[in-house]
C-alpha cells in the first residue's frame, strides 16, 4: 500500500488526433486519468497513469448491483491560459454524500484535489481554448469487489477520467413533461448521482424522443402534478419577472450550477421564488402569456433555454426573448468560469 | 461477425480448489462462462470461454449510468445425475422485459438457451449433488459502449457466469418494515431486475442490519403503508390459514418462485389472496395472534422463513409452527426442481 501519488506517463500522447474545433461532448478522452483503489479499509495507491482499459472480475458488483457514482465538473482556460475550476469542493462534498447513500467508502477531499490538480497540469494541453468548450471533468467510483451476493462490496476503485468537450445539446431543446415514469422515489436515491438514476430514465427518455423532444421533465412519481427535474438538468421557471425552482429533495439533484444561478440572479435584482411548482401553474402561465422562460441548468448542459414543452397531448411554444434570463445568467456564469468577469463569491479556483 | 457458438476450453480446471461440502453463495465460480456482444444492431460471436477478467474503456457506459440487468437462476442434479433447470424460460422472458425498460436490446431466447445448455454441459461437474446446494445461474448484460454522454449505450455484453452455491441466508431472518426509505417509484424500474435497484438498498438495510435485522421489508414510497417485497425476494404472509401476498406492479419483482408458490399453495388446498396488504393490518393481526407466518420467495434465497420483523420500534415474533406453510411449500418445489416428485405443471428442463 502506498499513499503517495504515483505518476506514469504516456509514450505517446493521442492529442493530434483530435479536433479541437469540432468538439463533442465526452466522447474523447485525454492522455492520462487519476485512479485510487480501495481495499483493505482504505484507499490506496493513486496514480496518474495513461487513460487505458481497466480489467474486472465478471463477478465485480458493479456488473450486477448499479453500486456507482459519479460527478460532472469542467476546467477551463482564460485569455491568459490559467486554468480555472469552479467551485470543486461542493462536487467532493456531493460526492461523498453520493457515496454515503450507496454505501461507498468517502473518498479524501485533500486526495481528490491533489489527484485533479496533478492530472489537469499532466493533461494541460486538453484544456480546450475554444469558446463555449471546456474539459469536461468525470469522476466516478463503481464497485470492484467480486461476488453474487446482493450486499456492498468491500473493494471500489475511483477514476478522474477527463475529455475535451463542446456543447451537451446543440441549441434549443425541446421537453415533455411527463405523466406516467418517474425518475426516483420518495426515500431513493433520486438525489444521488448514482448510475442507475441515469439508465432507468432512458426509455421514457427514447419515448419522448419518438415523439420530437429532447428530453423528459420530471415529475413527482405520487401526482405527478409537481415539476421536478430533468434528469441531467435543473430546471428553471420564468413566470413574468420572477423566476421559480424547486426546491432540493431527496428526489432532486442538489445541482451547482443550479445553486450559482439561484445566487447569481438573486444579486442580479431578479426576484427567485424556490418552491414546489405545479404542472398546472405552468400549463396557465403558458396559456396566459405570463410563462416567459423555461431553462434547465447543469454542469453539463450549462444553462439550457427550452423552446417548447408538451403536455397531455398539447406543445407549449415559449417566447423567444431578447433580453432573457437564461442568456443574461449564462452570460454571468461563464464569465465567472472563464475569468472574464470578477468571482465575488469565491467560486473560481485557479489551478497551480 | 459470427452466429456460431465458439468453445474455447480452460487449461487446467479449477474445481479441485472448491470445497463442495462448505459451499457459499455465489463466491466461488465455474471454468467457463457463456458471452456474446452486441454491436453494429446485433448480438454475435457468442461463445463458451474460460471465466476470466474483462477489459472495459474506463468510459463504458456500465460505470457512470448503471445500464445493466441480471437474473438469477439454479442448476439441480437430480439422483440419477441429470441437471434440472427449473422455468428456464421465464428467466429469458424476464431478462427482455428488464432490457426493453432498460434500452437494452432483447435477446435470442434460443441462443440464450443454446449457450446455457453448452455451459451447463461442460461445467457438469460443477455443478453441485448435496441437498440444499445448487449451481447458480447468473445471466447478466452490461453496456460496454463508451462515452460520457447520459444516453443508452450501442454496444453490449451478455455473460452467463455460473457458481456452486449453498444457502442464501443461514437460518431464519430478522426484517425491518421500512418507513422512510424506498426502493422503487411510480413509474419506475422496481420490476426490473436492474442494477441500479439493488445499490440503492444497501443502504437502507445496512440501517437494518445495525439494528440487529437481516433484511428490509420495503413498502410504497408514497405512504409506506402497503407492504412491497424484500428486495432480493417477494413476501408472503399467512393470517389464520390464508396465505397472501402483493400483486405484481412496476414496484414489484413479478418473482418466478413467487408465482410458483402460488400454484403450488393453491393446488396444495391453501387459501391464496393476491392483494394489496397494508402494515396495519398485519400488525393488527401479529397483535390477536392471527398472523402465524411470514416468509420470502425468490430463487437466491429459496423460501425464507421469517423469524421476527420489527415496525416503529417494535419487534413482533412470528410463532414457530410444526407443519408451517414455508416449509411445506418449500418441500414441495425444492421436491420439484430436483425431480424428486412429479412435475405436474411441466416446470421441470432436463439438459441434454
Amino acid at each position: 500500500m502506498s499513499s503517495t501519488l504515483q505518476i506514469q506517463r504516456i509514450k505517446e500522447s493521442k492529442r493530434s488526433l483530435v479536433d479541437f474545433d469540432n468538439l463533442q461532448f465526452g466522447s474523447q478522452f485525454s492522455d492520462h486519468m487519476f485512479v485510487c483503489d480501495y481495499k483493505d479499509g482504505s484507499w490506496q495507491n493513486p496514480s496518474i497513469e495513461p487513460y487505458a482499459p481497466i480489467s474486472l472480475d465478471p463477478s465485480a458488483k458493479i456488473f450486477h448491483y448499479g453500486q456507482s457514482i459519479f460527478e460532472g465538473m469542467k476546467a477551463y482556460k482564460d485569455e491568459q491560459k490559467n486554468t480555472l475550476l469552479f467551485r470543486p469542493l461542493d462536487n467532493i462534498k456531493r460526492l461523498n454524500i453520493s457515496a454515503k447513500r450507496l454505501v461507498i467508502p468517502e473518498f479524501p477531499e485533500d486526495l481528490f484535489m491533489q489527484g485533479l490538480t496533478e492530472l489537469l497540469k499532466i493533461d494541460d494541453q486538453w484544456i480546450p481554448t475554444k469558446e463555449g468548450s471546456s474539459l469536461y471533468i468525470r469522476p466516478f467510483i463503481f464497485a470492484t469487489g467480486s461476488g453474487f451476493h446482493a450486499s456492498p462490496s468491500t473493494e471500489y476503485k475511483l477514476i478522474i477520467a477527463t475529455a475535451p468537450s463542446g456543447a451537451y445539446f446543440a441549441g434549443k431543446v425541446r421537453v415533455l413533461i411527463e405523466e406516467h415514469y418517474a425518475r426516483s422515489a420518495n426515500g431513493g436515491v433520486g438525489f444521488a448521482k448514482a448510475g442507475g438514476n441515469y439508465a432507468g430514465q432512458f426509455y421514457p427518455t427514447q419515448l419522448a424522443i419518438e415523439k420530437g423532444y429532447n428530453q423528459v421533465i420530471w415529475t413527482d412519481d405520487t401526482s405527478h402534478e409537481y415539476i421536478e427535474e430533468a434528469g441531467a438538468m435543473n430546471i428553471f421557471i420564468r413566470i413574468n419577472d420572477t423566476l421559480l425552482t424547486s426546491p432540493t429533495s431527496d428526489r432532486i439533484l442538489d445541482g451547482i450550477t443550479r445553486k450559482s444561478i439561484i445566487q447569481i440572479a438573486k444579486d442580479a435584482g431578479i426576484s427567485v421564488d424556490i418552491r414546489k411548482v405545479t404542472v398546472n401553474e405552468v400549463i396557465a402561465a403558458a396559456k396566459s402569456g405570463e410563462l416567459k422562460e423555461l431553462f434547465g441548468a447543469g454542469t453539463a448542459a450549462v444553462i439550457s433555454p427550452i423552446a417548447a414543452f408538451g403536455y397531455q397531448g398539447t406543445d407549449y411554444d415559449l417566447p423567444d426573448l431578447e433580453n432573457s434570463y437564461a442568456s443574461l445568467l449564462k452570460k454571468k456564469i461563464t464569465d465567472i468560469q472563464t475569468n472574464k468577469s470578477e468571482d465575488p463569491y469565491g467560486w473560481r479556483v485557479l489551478i497551480k
